[in-house]
């Protein structure tokens, strides 16, 4: 069965390097698509022979695709909550939802392929666990979910070599277990139980993409364009059913004529600043890196913050990161290139949007609580409870008693934080209204960044001032010794980036030398 | 501070009687008033002596109000998933949403006490916990919340008897404890202790009331008066403030005249049965209970099942109840029989409404899941999955595709549950159409129980083959030796709720007996 994927497949790193980002663009947009259409879910399983890169594919497909639509889990030992009910619930809890696509790392296949190879070699017990399998992949595509499962493989010998390689690398020596090394004398048996799975678990619903592993840019480029295809073909197939069933072509539901869109954008290229000196006026809006120093600085960063978060990991050290910044600010790449220095099983990225309507019967910093991380690891906020004294201040949602007494909710807030020994860091990344609006004006001749530039985002310019001081203000009552603020100069993006990798590792550093 | 709760105030079995069945009423529709309205939740906290009835008062409030619009939460050690998040995580989890009551025991008051008379006695660490108590409950009352707090008092002596009581009761012994024997030797220091919380923590937002806790009918009755009065004084006040801001008076919004809904309603009087029998024809509808056997069998039945349950929760053994049935088949009079067995601590009711917008992004059966007990509890569900079969087939909302396979898939998920030991019962409550009438009509006629009849019942009427066609596959379908349906003739709400009682018993002790 793994014949064809031992042929030593490899991708140059030259054709890599003209092929990701291409790929990453289709993979941006066919997230979009997928959450239009909003009709089905996308859950990716990896499985396979250890060290096959399994882990890293998950870390790269994080780093390439929009986070605030895409969730990771990956399975350790239950908890006690999880134990106490049946072994899927906690698969079921974290199902992505319609429209995002969820990554499954050491999933349902994990501990029956384990119990069998290390543990009473129970051949019809097996099937009776795969057959559960096959059950749910069946309703959950039955009820619409795209499922798409990847073997990762990899021959004896080159687990072995790759073994060794990893350990090594200092950065990479702590993904090398004596439990790996325990799982590779058992090679032979894993592999027989690993096609008898397979065979048995590869149905029309969910069928297995067996992915040869020796190379990580082979392998990740393989597995994305899968899925770029899979959730193209399937939207297709659903708007060929839309039109078969119905012949009539819908109208154009945009009310709005592009002569209206054009003034109303027109009004506000120009910005009122604030009459007052605010903490942002005092930023240096020339600070720059050079590409070469930036990509220098990136990647040592990037291999520093990862084993401080190793640490902490084992610490049961918590993080909680704060992106805020005025539309455009680069919040979205910034955190791309944070996670990009993780391991993708250590955090979760909390796009905050409106609130579902759960959210809106409850206080408004109940949506914040209910995502704080487990022990260890890290939750990363696209903008966050912050919202409270700056849009909702700005726009009216929130009254003036609501959002000044906010402040000190807030404060106690992350008060409650710190003293849980979870480290706070918030970045509030600024630019300049003539900056922004350079970025506006590219998006808006960039096919596949439009549907980043809504109208709402160029009527926020006409509020500049208004921002600018409830920035101020924000800054000034929240920016407190066991949370502070950290304000990033974002004119220039690679600067910022670099700015808040810098701040993170600070942070962690301090946070695992001094405990606070 | 407790010289007045120690009065000796009782209230006579005559004079109890009397009022509880209008306190009732009354606290069903303040319950109506408070959903409807929507602007705020209600949050009780008990506290007090150990025996002063926290507890039973929590219980009588469960089986006295909606279970459909109250949440009980009670906090013992936390589980690892909780002590890995700020000790506030979990109470701010449980929350009731706006509209609804929240019941809590043993809540923030609990540790900060305990651990300052039996630790440290270090008063500025106690000040600290308390002060974070008053900013949680300042916070959530700044946000709309109405909070009660209620300090159930006893002094030493009859604590001392009330124990010695319990112990002697065989059905109660478990409520006494050794800790609560030690506690008790050290009154004085926890009432000082109690005094110092209560001064420190009684704000405008969040008052203490304290009650004299050694008759349990003047307590409870205490306590639901002072529940009704709160939150109708809260809407009074609310509707105060809108009234001066608009001093418009609303039209109003019902646009159907009364001989619509006459008309409308005279059409769905006559019923078209199904032309083939079904498991419902085959029932026995003249089964009925005199008032006399009903109440002696309801009170030995709830006395053996609060036992049963009892060890059950000691066993990890948790159990599902799932209540379906036509409108007025009497779901929710049973549903309050039942949970009258219980200790308020170990279930939860879950009312299957439409799904919010975080279940609609998700399998029909994720809902269901995200709500299973924790290991030796109870959920009652009142309607279940069983919908996708019962409503979604009649009423077109799921495609015969769908619901045909809902089968399996249900059957799949109910052995899963099975399979984790935990117990699954399953009630369809059949009533005739000639008694659902005779019901419709008494509740038109009776004040506080006509918002539970809308159209949308009466039309239902008119399907009533289709739903007892669906009822008859669904049980021959689903009534598994796993999970088996129990078919409950209801006809007589007596007889039902005693059939459904005695249903409980028999699985419960099957199940702690033989294991299954």
């Amino acid at each position: 069965m793994f014949e064809t994927a031992e042929l030593g497949r490899a991708l140059a790193s030259e054709e890599y390097k003209k092929v990701v980002p291409e790929l990453r663009q289709e993979l941006l947009e066919v997230q979009r698509q997928l959450l239009d259409n909003g009709s089905f879910q996308v859950i990716l399983i990896f499985a396979g022979v250890d060290g096959a890169g399994k882990s890293e594919i998950v870390n790269l497909l994080n780093s390439w695709m929009d986070p605030r639509w895409l969730v990771t889990h990956a399975y350790g030992p239950p908890s006690d909550e999880e134990s106490e009910r049946p072994e899927y619930w906690r698969y079921w809890r974290d199902l992505p939802p319609k429209g995002q696509i969820g990554l499954l790392l050491s999933t349902w296949y994990s501990r029956p392929i384990l119990d069998y190879v290390y543990g009473e070699h129970n051949l019809a017990k097996f099937d009776k666990r795969l057959d559960r399998i096959t059950g749910m992949e069946k309703g959950l595509a039955d009820n619409g979910a795209l499922i798409l499962k990847f073997w990762l493989h990899l021959d004896k010998e080159s687990q072995q070599t790759r073994f060794k390689k990893l350990e090594q690398d200092p950065l990479n020596a702590w993904r090398v277990t004596d439990e790996d090394w325990k799982h590779w004398e058992l090679y032979d048996g894993f592999m027989q139980a690993a096609e008898h799975t397979i065979r048995k678990t590869s149905t029309g619903e969910a069928t297995w993409h067996i992915v040869e592993g020796g190379d990580l840019r082979y392998s990740s480029v393989t597995v994305a364009k899968t899925l770029c295809d899979s959730i193209r073909n399937r939207i297709e197939q659903l708007q060929r059913q839309v039109k078969q069933g119905d012949t009539q072509i819908a109208s154009n539901p945009d009310t709005a004529s592009d002569d209206d869109i054009a003034f109303d954008r027109q009004r506000c290229r120009e910005v009122v600043r604030p009459e007052v000196a605010t903490v942002l006026s005092a930023l240096n809006n020339q600070l720059k890196l050079s590409k070469a120093d930036y990509n220098q600085q990136l990647s040592s960063l990037q291999g520093e913050v990862n084993q401080l978060q190793h640490q902490a990991h084992e610490r049961n050290i918590s993080t909680l990161l704060v992106f805020e910044g005025a539309d455009a600010a680069g919040k979205g790449g910034a955190i791309r290139r944070v996670i990009s220095a993780l391991d993708a099983k250590h955090y979760k990225v909390v796009p905050v949007a409106a609130p579902t309507d759960e959210e809106r019967a409850q206080h408004y910093l109940w949506r914040f609580w209910r995502h704080l991380p487990r022990a260890g690891r890290l939750t990363l906020f696209d903008r966050s409870w912050y919202g409270r004294v700056l849009v909702e201040r700005v726009e009216g949602f929130a009254s003036e008693q609501e959002w000044r007494r906010a402040y000190r909710e807030i404060n106690d807030f992350e008060e409650q934080l710190a003293e849980h020994d979870i480290l706070v860091i918030k970045y509030w990344l600024h630019i300049t209204p003539e900056e922004q609006l350079a970025r506006f004006d590219a998006r808006a001749e960039t096919p596949y960044k439009q549907w980043k530039l809504t109208d709402e985002d160029w009527r926020n310019r006409n509020k500049w001032a208004d921002y600018e001081l409830a920035v101020h203000d924000m800054v000034e009552r929240t920016s407190t010794s066991l949370a502070p603020w950290t304000l990033v100069e974002a004119n220039d993006k690679r600067y910022a980036r670099i700015k808040v990798l810098k701040t993170l590792q600070d942070r962690l550093q301090q946070k695992l030398t001094t405990g606070s």
